[in-house]
């Protein structure tokens, strides 16, 4: 069983050598060959490749299939910066930023579509790899549509939040694992458990960001500490704090949503997070989702020792303190 | 064999008896059902099922096709506007106008996706069927940014030009038609001559458009007389004036290009039009790509009278004066 981190090298090394976009046009093609040199984690193509491997040798169809994944993945990425008018991504200007409205709209078509050009080299079971690939896209542009729907809301219930996160980003990875399996011609049950194991990680892992970006070591946050706090972003915390606060600090939370003094505004958002436990519900529900996670993963009718690098990567981004 | 006419009827019923899009989230597919119930011709989709039933009865998974390919056009037209800032499609207002740019980018790509839900019905050929739809789907963006990209350039040549026009609409035409007899599991020659069909036809359409908007009968055009002079669009009019000028027409189209007196600018371009003997070259491509598509469609080996449908609809195509 080969590491996440091999897989991800190999990955990148790929990436390069094949070239994904053609020369012409420039205006077209540079901006995305721009965006994917920016890297990312590389989760999804990782996981995608290593569930495959619990049941097989990786074949170069899996690799094309990863890479379809990515690239959906970087499309979602490249509009959902323009709806949300961000100027950086990975610490880098984004590319409406860049190189213009046009370039991002284009770029990101393009993407897509050199995606289900990748995922059509698939062989084995594709009718099947193709309805998860349709089902989680179209999930993942409910859940953006979704989360800007949030913004103009002021009840929004954890429930609703955590099915929002689930739809914008654990479908993805749940996917992936799913349509790794699929192409080694894995079990349905054994199929539909990795699906679990990666939605319920994606889940648990998406939560701990909301923490992390409040309660994280800036140090080792690699960004500003109470980023959502600052941009009264409707996180989890954020939710529970409201859902739990007495009259007082419902009050509290309504001022300093309105409040740009960031350098009070980040402490006293701080503090009313934990003195209504809201930080603590947090860390319970990444909790509560890592074990699910774990628990599907467990369940997975593979030899123990092949899970070993998932089991690894699982708890890796689990326990990160950035 | 069904008419034009009466194909694209059952079309529309069908669009509204499978009722595309869900009801949740509101503000992604509104946009999307507000787009598609604004009509157009449909002509993608008619063409689609009327290449299929040279070969064969139409079957329920053509009528998906050509629900994708409608669903794919309309995915581009949203887009586009976006980047050509067109308030108006159809004669209402555009999603971006009416609903916002997030609606516009969000829907557009949901709908492009559901393009590729429908097109995983088919079951005869299909791989066949994506690789034509991906090639199809990513020319289509190259010709969008090397339309953009003419915009800064004042040196475009006439098979630039033409290129252009092919990659931007006459592939998806042409498609159509190609998967329609893929579907149909037609001779390879075939569909290859069914493609040519559809791409000289588009190719003379969209020359024949640009011909009517400067030439065209107001009363019958249904819009603005000299639109596109008044945009300053470099069309195979505009092209080919520029190309024959002498110095000091080319020196007057210089001038009228800066001019925003539109009184005097259209009916002095339609003059230069005429003296650099542009509209004649204009009507002389016409009718080459015309005699290109009509040779192809004879030599499609089928019975002459199956043929008898899409030879009106070629004709009504490009005898139009609107």
């Amino acid at each position: 069983m080969q590491s996440f981190r091999s897989l991800v090298q190999q990955f990148e090394e790929r990436i390069i050598a094949l070239d994904l976009f053609p020369q012409q046009p420039a205006n077209l093609y540079d901006p995305c060959r721009y965006l994917l040199s920016l890297g990312g984690k590389r989760v999804r193509p990782a996981v995608c490749l290593m569930a495959n491997e619990l049941f097989t040798d990786i074949e170069e169809c899996t690799w094309h299939a990863a890479l379809a994944i990515e690239l959906f993945h970087n499309f979602t990425l490249i509009h959902d910066d323009i709806m949300d008018k961000a100027p950086l991504r990975r610490g880098f200007e984004t590319i409406h930023s860049k190189y213009g409205l046009t370039a991002g709209i284009l770029g990101g078509d393009a993407m897509s579509i050199y995606a289900y050009q990748h995922l059509s080299f698939v062989e084995v079971n594709f009718k099947k790899v193709l309805e998860v690939f349709n089902t989680t896209a179209i999930q993942v542009c409910d859940g953006q549509q979704i989360d800007m729907d949030f913004e103009q809301r002021n009840d929004v219930s954890s429930e609703e939040y955590i099915d929002m996160i689930s739809l914008k980003t654990s479908v993805l990875l749940a996917a992936s694992m799913k349509i790794g399996a699929l192409i080694a011609d894995a079990s349905a049950d054994n199929c539909d458990k990795l699906y679990e194991f990666g939605k319920n990680l994606g889940i648990a892992f998406q939560l701990q960001d909301d923490y992390l970006d409040a309660f994280g070591k800036t140090s080792k946050l690699g960004k500003q500490q109470g980023g959502d706090i600052i941009a009264n972003k409707k996180t989890y915390l954020y939710i529970q704090a409201l859902q739990a606060a007495n009259e007082t600090q419902r009050n509290e939370i309504a001022a300093w949503v309105l409040s740009n003094n960031y350098e009070e505004k980040v402490p006293a958002m701080l503090r009313l997070f934990q003195s209504t436990d809201a930080h603590i519900k947090c860390r319970n529900a990444v909790e509560l989702y890592s074990h699910k996670a774990f628990e599907k993963l467990k369940e997975i009718n593979v030899p123990e020792d092949k899970k070993g690098q998932l089991y690894l990567l699982a708890k890796e981004l689990l326990n990160r303190e950035q």
